[in-house]
């Protein structure tokens, strides 16, 4: 029973002497070469391979990042599971972006960087107090729910969105079109964690912008295509909308021309919100093999459906 | 009985619709000019007044900040109490600031400013893990405790240096010289919160960041004498220190010429990191004069006799 492990080297190497370590009766490899193809039960990979017909015996194949948007053309065959990464280093990490990058927009720190580069000092008031800022979260999965309550320890006034409805202490919960539409005009700072999925394509564009209340401002670190960059260019330009931390744009990397860059009230960041970390990610993945062998299903099972939905 | 208030008419306002509300039996005012010297029983300001020997029955000076330098070399009469505002509003705003430039530098935004100035897309690699952070505070009275608390929250590692030993759970406490030696040695992101006194004067020297490790960083949200800028440069410009986010200078505002402005690695904002705010403010104030009514200490009772130590 072979695990084929598809990513880089480094992570590899991590994942090869956890899985030494803690799973004996699965053998590691990173070299589809060196194993016969019928042996492989499980493939981790960022992207789909493009040689899946080659492993008759696939049971599931492991992404090693959080969003699977990439997975939706491949045609997995259907007893072949995806799962995501669900991963404790994950869900921290993009935690800590998101209270950074709400943190800096509510004390006005896209202001200063610009106000820095052009040697000014000069303080921005009023400063509106966490209480009266109002957070709103799109998508509510692990990575939302976890934000949102950290979110909650600084006093922000919040509110999360998600495809179904949820119900989360101390957060407004709104699903739906009109639930979307109820929440972005009352969001000061609006946090997109959504995954990429048909309806959420485009989601961050001219008609959001405009419901958005003036002053409002936008993190993104969810997925590049969800966002109209010329859109948010003529939001912020009009003055309508205030900043944007974006991690995400599509293409990636930004074209080293594109007008974003040397934006006055954008601050970019290279697609660095999560970081899969090999160790614990191994760990992860050791615990779904686990369920996976006594025919649980693993944490981080994706409705493949879903990703093709509409 | 009057409180003369003579800060900003802004704030003057709030202060003075909370004591019609709550404090009938005190007279508010904003106009020295109008009232009574002999009635004079309470001052409220920023800095100290020049013609305090014209109020013979002073009972006490409110500062309206929390750092209370500026009354040093003030020789308020021995009578005279001195009481610094410890408000929640500032403790809020201060480990908001040191919780956003405590992140931004964990997860090297301030690489990220530099990178977008020059339109790159690079990833920053590898990304240590908060647990594998060590974030120390210089000075653990109530915003030091505040910041370590919610710094907890993120997993980092912590420390806290103060004048005299503390006990913090989860926090390794130091004091002294040796223990502030002690401390910045093992220090990743270091941040000041001290007042400034004859010690905390010039405490961020070469000498310490020579003592800081390698790739170390720097908040400093504490008082502008306390840092030599020249030191700080030659610390980064040298690759020993990796960035500093600073909220205090000397003087303020920092000269539209100061190499400071330009440089790749240092975030600057203009003394932002508490804002006085007038609803919580005046609150405070009630409540520490019901205090001094019954002959109890108010919050914030300064030790005149600290501020001239050494």
């Amino acid at each position: 029973m072979v695990f084929l492990f598809l990513c880089d080297a480094e992570r590899g190497a991590v994942f090869a002497k956890a899985f030494a370590e803690h799973l004996s009766d699965v053998r590691f490899s990173m070299e589809a070469a060196s194993v016969a193809p019928d042996d492989v039960r499980y493939i981790m990979t960022w992207k789909p391979p493009e040689d899946l017909e080659r492993y008759p015996n696939l049971d599931a194949v492991f992404c090693i990042g959080a969003g699977v948007d990439q997975f939706a053309n491949a045609s997995l065959p259907s007893k072949v599971k995806l799962i995501r990464m669900v991963d404790e280093s994950i869900t921290r990490m993009v935690v800590e972006y998101v209270m950074m990058a709400v943190l800096c927009l509510h004390r006005n720190l896209h202001v200063y960087i610009d106000q820095q580069r052009r040697h000014v000092w000069h303080e921005v008031i009023p400063q509106p107090q966490s209480a009266d800022r109002r957070v709103s979260v799109l998508g509510m999965g692990v990575l939302g729910e976890a934000a949102l309550s950290k979110l909650q320890g600084f006093g922000f006034k919040l509110s999360g969105w998600s495809r179904s409805q949820r119900s989360i202490d101390g957060v407004a919960c709104f699903s739906g079109e009109d639930g979307l539409r109820e929440m972005v005009a009352n969001a000061d700072i609006l946090v997109c964690l959504l995954p990429l999925t048909p309806e959420t394509t485009g989601i961050l564009n001219k008609e959001l912008f405009a419901l958005l209340p003036l002053g409002a401002s936008l993190v993104h670190a969810g997925r590049g295509r969800q966002l109209d960059c010329d859109a948010l260019m003529s939001a912020l330009d009009s003055g309508h909308l205030s900043g944007a931390f974006l991690d995400v744009v599509d293409p990636e990397p930004l074209n080293s021309d594109h007008p974003l860059w040397a934006h006055p009230k954008v601050v970019i960041t290279p697609h660095i919100a999560a970081i899969t970390q090999p160790a614990s990610a191994a760990m992860t993945t050791i615990e779904n093999l686990r369920l996976l062998h006594v025919g649980r299903n693993p944490v981080g099972l994706v409705d493949k459906a879903g990703l093709h939905r509409q």
